[in-house]
């Protein structure tokens, strides 16, 4: 496989909410050979990086950012690298390469910190259409992405209904709903309370890793399912108490035990704290909370009104974060465009984290909507017949990707 | 209504942990006359007071722990404080008279803060029994409660199975599921990093309201259902920015709007922070992390098996902390011990606060309940008949309770 990584030098960019830097930098990854039409772009997730795939290279890039879709991109996978050109990059206001608070403001030689303009999933759209540009890519087969990278896909269909042919929208919505706003803004607030974090002023000093890690817990209990917690943890004591001393605590709460979920926490969080910029969950998770598909527009189905491709919804049956009713609301705006459509239910107890862990479902949909589009054969549908017009009724995913 | 207030002092307590303090003193009010047996022991929640009932008396008691069931107890109300005695402590370990971390110390002359002995559900079922004893009431009639409330209830049961002859109880479960541990570890964390913590000592100085207020906001998801969240907030914009403030912030979240939904998790934060003990949180929540009705024993039946009197689970639709089907299991436990059970589900878009915020719901079964037992007449049951022992039948509640 053909592998090229690099940084890309897009000069001035203004952000949506019109600051501008002088030179915004995108950090990127190529994989297999571009031949006109065959350039697929991955979208990464909140606290990815551009490395999607390649293998466990930990040298590279840190913890869960490197190849973090492994199982999916590759020679003969499920995005067959083989086959098609693909581009992941790493989204402005992150720290895995692109321009973002970490890096460095060249007017003082400094890091950005809070100077760094605001960003939106707009702005990752937009650096990634100049990227691409760079690249000589024109046009895309395909755009796929999960999470806020599905909101990134969306965003693309929305904005640039020309360059894409198919979207693959995974474990997705049109916009957050307040349960998941809630939750991070308080985890925010649990940075931003940190007292290293220091008006985001940290760089070169200790940074807010005990607020920072308290956001990740936050976010995996969103990224889990209560059953699965049930099914991982239980209510089981760790095993040792490796990992009890993560956070301070009082000498009563030793009469207690340390669970397996509080230490599995406890670990999550402190590695994250290790491999991410505190300022960039600020930023990011505030740009995932803030994108709405309607933005600018009377509905869902009117900002997606000029797309004329085929767009694939992925969902998980377990996943509360973005859960199958927001993805069926999409596929109703893609359907009202006259898109092909369809809406894949993939039944998993995994929650939000199935788009990552499950390649064995999510891989042949993803394949064959690549290939040949709505009526691949592993694709299904909530809806069962297009052309019939029948009552909604769910097909069994499980028959297909089982 | 005749009303009495008090704290009683109890002498030497030892706790479940093993540690003792020289005098346990216990908050408690009573209403209504005890003529011998009509005693009903009201169990507050995690955040509550004795103060039950008696209306808005904001001298008294701060906050949303004062009076917080006025609705449910008082004359001619549900829980008729002219017809019933009931009783209502402070829990060992909170805030609100009863003795707690943030009181005296007798032999420092200082706040005990995390000197103070880890409580349990168990001490608190203990030192109710003391009390009770104190006030000349050796059985109830009843034993009711919400939320750990209604673990404290279960605590009667399993630990005085004579000395109760019904049990309610309201939005609670035999032990928490680990997603809600995750929730409530996250929380304690988030006290224990505040600096103002200081290790548990910050009385006289200022106290951790920023990692009080965070875990309050967690709280506060956890009490509210997805769907109510969607009809109270939506993604709205906050009316003004009052509250923006509440929270440390950079400027590029000046771009993006404050919502309603944090201007709501803000101003709950911090009016909590300002009317509870940081100390007396870590403590309750564990001591509700803990809880777990079959420890010491092979199941949840067989901890209740010595139990004889007439057991009423009340459960709301939309309540994720303590689920229908956990109430369910309850309900199943009891049933194996040959107690007369019923599960009254209650069909409730408002979370885990229904079980305060739905009085027009909750009162009737609980009303009828305590008149006649599980064949009250608005008391439902998910099994339809006791004694035909038909297949399990859910009856829809709000044929009743509305």
């Amino acid at each position: 496989m053909s592998e090229d990584r690099g940084v890309e030098s897009l000069g001035e960019f203004t952000f949506e909410c019109g600051e501008s830097i002088p030179d915004l930098e995108i950090a990127y990854e190529t994989y297999g050979e571009f031949t006109g039409d065959n350039a697929v772009l991955v979208c990464h997730a909140l606290t990815g990086s551009a490395h999607v795939a390649g293998g466990r290279r930990r040298s590279d890039t840190a913890g869960q950012a490197h190849a973090w879709w492994d199982d999916i991109v590759g020679p003969g996978k499920a995005i067959d690298t083989t086959e098609y050109y693909v581009i992941c990059a790493n989204v402005p206001g992150s720290c895995y390469g692109s321009s973002g608070p970490a890096s460095t403001n060249p007017e003082t030689g400094e890091p950005w910190g809070t100077d760094f303009p605001a960003v939106t999933v707009g702005d990752w759209t937009r650096a990634q259409r100049l990227l691409l540009d760079e690249l000589g890519v024109p046009n895309l087969h395909a755009v796929v992405g999960g999470s806020v990278g599905g909101m990134n896909v969306l965003d693309w269909a929305k904005r640039h209904p020309d360059h894409a042919d198919r979207v693959i929208v995974v474990a997705a919505a049109a916009r957050l709903d307040p349960q998941c706003l809630a939750l991070d803004a308080i985890a925010r607030r649990s940075i931003t309370t940190d007292p290293n974090w220091n008006d985001g002023d940290y760089y070169g000093q200790d940074p807010p890793t005990e607020g920072l890690a308290l956001a990740r817990q936050i976010g995996h209990v969103m990224y889990l399912s209560k059953s699965s917690m049930q099914d991982k943890f239980g209510r089981r004591s760790a095993g040792m108490d490796m990992g009890r001393d993560t956070f301070p605590s009082d000498p009563a709460a030793g009469f207690f035990p340390y669970r397996e979920v509080e230490s599995y926490l406890d670990y999550q969080g402190e590695k994250f704290a290790e491999r991410f910029d505190a300022n960039s969950y600020l930023y990011l998770s505030r740009a995932m909370d803030n994108y709405d598909l309607a933005s600018g527009y009377d509905s869902d189905a009117d900002a997606l009104a000029a797309f004329d491709g085929e767009a694939l919804l992925l969902s998980f049956t377990g996943d509360w974060h973005f859960t199958v009713e927001q993805s069926e609301e999409l596929a109703e705006a893609f359907r009202a465009t006259d898109a092909a459509t369809a809406h894949h239910v993939i039944d998993s107890d995994h929650g939000h984290d199935a788009f990552l862990v499950e390649p064995d479902r999510v891989g042949p949909p993803l394949d064959d909507f690549l290939a040949d589009g709505v009526y691949g054969k592993a694709v299904s549908d909530t809806v069962e017949d297009h052309d019939a017009g029948d009552d909604f009724a769910p097909v069994h995913t499980s028959l297909f990707s089982d």
